[in-house]
């Protein structure tokens, strides 16, 4: 990615936050409501529903074209005078957890389109075009593991491995993609809608994409606004300790091989060190230990097999290396550590954190450079296109659940960035 | 009770080793066996066939009377000279565990007849009647809780509250002992078994009581049997500790209000205390946290509540109150304590404790002094007669699985010393 952005005029795109407002509303209606939460997993009814309403909006508008790939990614494109340039790219994901909140993922995209709909109304084109993707299945709770569409956009050959992965039900990837192929076919057929075949691993000029924050520390440090430059790396660890089986009352300490004793003294460890770095100021690493489970968990017997997991995260390296150091030395003989899964730090772009940066400070906008602690399409997309993200504080850092919410005037302060951000990566017509 | 044997000629009542060990292994077949272990329920059929098999050895025997009181013990009395003296009473359980050892609880009860066929052997006859009982449900983990039996025996309005107890499958313990009842009947009937009906609460002159240690103290010291003169005080806690779910990956650690952390620190400060304790010397507090359950219980949620039990055991009311306060004391703001069980130390009887230690020495036997870790029926019986148990050596500690097991020598050892000390309670006709 290179900026063409005059440096003494960068471009400023309005957009209208009552409209982005109401259509994020209106898009959680499928499958909930702002208040209550919303039901949509990925590539359900409710989700192709709420996927052809947002085409249909554009699918028919002159300059518009709308596609789906061979993973069921949504791509929206916005025509620009030079189509066959590297185009830039924004979006996030429209589907939730079983019951997610109404903004994780979907904020993403309805600010991609809110930029569409405030190019319409300056009358602008662009150099490049533009493409709002909803990509497939990023929340993974309905098909494991998540991130699909954009793993299978950056990297095709992925896609045969997710194909057979069955849900709950026993429905597989595959069949559901392919449903949901036949259904935007016959979408389109029946809106006379303005198609075109997207297909994976295009060169793309940039990718920025919009998300709620899903973590407290905008609204603790009272932002408006984070640039996400990373999204840090993460290890899940299962720890199993062994012990021996005895009566609590029979069996005094020093005869013992209590699992859970052991297990305990472990955890206790691993997290007081990872406190004595939050208290010398490292507030990136995170540990957290999810799971925990013991063996025969009789209240009056010494336990012989206690498992708990370690979620651990932190940009750099060297810190993860020494906490894999520390969980070794200190794990009991005999304990199994198994690295269930091991994602090093995903960097953004630079100059496009600059750019985004500047488009911030240019709106007076209280922004940070921050470091995602939770993955996001963008994480496959860094490999394959300069990258960034942009941050809306999420109230009390809460996701994944109904409660899930971010104030109006965030949202719309978000939106505004990555207007006035994309405008200038697709390169105005003056 | 009083010891009326003479301090010059205490008596001895040689045992047949051979027959006791030959006889428990034929128990063992009841559900199991010696090498694969038993699963031998309360008043299931596989127990019923077992009671009935021991009480047909005595039921046709001169001088001998079988019943069953209303809580369904099993009592065979060998009738003494003065019949209507305060009676000796010896026994245990033949209830296991789902999948238990051949030796908990069967041991008691077979060295107690033992005890009967060596007096049968000598031709003696006693002042007083003798009485070995196997108690009903003493393990509990069909019907909850434990001790049913000889609770019931010994405070007959228990009984009423067993009644509804349901077991896994629905029956309640009313139904399982009216089923119990009956089939005793119909075996009597059958053959011609002479009978009686015990009477619960009935003046006991001694209760004592041969069982394995299940612990493993014994064997660690080198020595033959336990002299058992207090059974330890136990409270069963269970702490609820509260946090709030955020995302493992998002959420600084200065932002966590980590259930699994709190609950984590607490259970090793509770720990650690119990392990300075053994350090220093004492070697009867006993901490287990034998259950662990924590929510959402998914690996990259922190967890907004975690529960875990407690089962603190001390023979010393002002050891278990210190451990009471800590406990409160370090116990997160918002945690919930629930005292789910508080059984205060049961002393036993030291004039009878003194007799069994004296007969012990005499069979040159290497014994101790102890406090029984677990509960037995000698707990309920110690609030109604004078009470003493006696320990064979457990292997490694182990009861409650196919591999508890005790040497044959020291199984001999401890019905010997037994059979010395009945026969002195009982008091030989010379």
């Amino acid at each position: 990615m290179t900026s063409t952005a005059s440096p003494t005029t960068p471009p400023q795109l309005p957009i209208d936050g009552a409209r982005l407002i109401e259509r994020l509303s209106a898009l959680a209606s499928f499958g909930g409501s702002v208040k209550s939460g919303v039901a949509r997993e990925s590539l359900t009814p409710t989700e192709l529903a709420a996927r052809h309403w947002l085409a249909a909006h554009y699918a028919t508008r002159p300059g518009y074209l709308v596609g789906v790939d061979a993973a069921a990614n949504l791509h929206i494109r916005r025509l620009g005078q030079y189509d066959e340039l590297p185009f830039v790219m924004t979006g996030s994901h429209i589907d939730t957890q079983p019951l997610g909140g109404w903004l994780d993922g979907a904020f993403g995209v309805m600010a991609g389109l809110e930029v569409f709909d405030a190019l319409d109304d300056a009358g602008l084109r662009t150099r490049r075009s533009l493409q709002v993707v909803a990509w497939t299945n990023e929340e993974g709770s309905r098909f494991s593991p998540g991130l699909m569409g954009s793993q299978a956009y950056v990297q095709p050959q992925a896609l045969a491995g997710y194909l057979p992965v069955c849900d709950a039900r026993g429905e597989s990837f595959g069949q559901a993609r392919d449903t949901a192929l036949h259904a935007f076919d016959q979408a389109a057929d029946a809106g006379g809608w303005s198609c075109f075949a997207p297909e994976p691993a295009q060169p793309v000029h940039a990718y920025v994409e919009a998300h709620i924050e899903q973590g407290p520390v905008l609204e603790r440090e009272g932002l408006a606004l984070g640039i996400v430059e990373a999204i840090q790396g993460v290890r899940w660890y299962q720890v199993v300790v062994p012990g021996r089986c005895a009566h609590a009352g029979t069996t005094p300490l020093v005869d013992r091989d209590d699992a859970q004793a052991k297990a305990i003294a472990l955890a206790h460890a691993l997290l007081s060190h990872a406190a004595e770095a939050a208290q010398a100021g490292d507030d990136a690493l995170r540990v957290t230990i999810g799971r925990w489970a013991c063996q025969p968990d009789a209240i009056n017997t010494i336990a012989d097999r206690v498992s708990f997991t370690v979620d651990l995260r932190h940009p750099d390296a060297h810190v993860r290396d020494a906490f894999d150091r520390l969980l070794r030395r200190l794990a009991p003989d005999g304990s199994q550590i198994t690295l269930l899964q091991d994602k090093t730090t995903t960097a953004f772009d630079p100059a496009l954190v600059t750019l985004l940066g500047e488009a911030a400070e240019r709106r007076g906008l209280a922004a940070r450079r921050m470091v995602s602690g939770a993955f996001h399409d963008a994480m496959p997309l860094a490999g394959h296109a300069p990258t960034a993200m942009l941050f809306a504080p999420s109230l009390r850092g809460v996701s994944h659940h109904p409660e899930e919410h971010t104030h109006s005037a965030d949202l719309v302060a978000c939106t505004q960035v990555l207007a006035d951000g994309l405008l200038a990566l697709a390169e105005p017509m003056r």
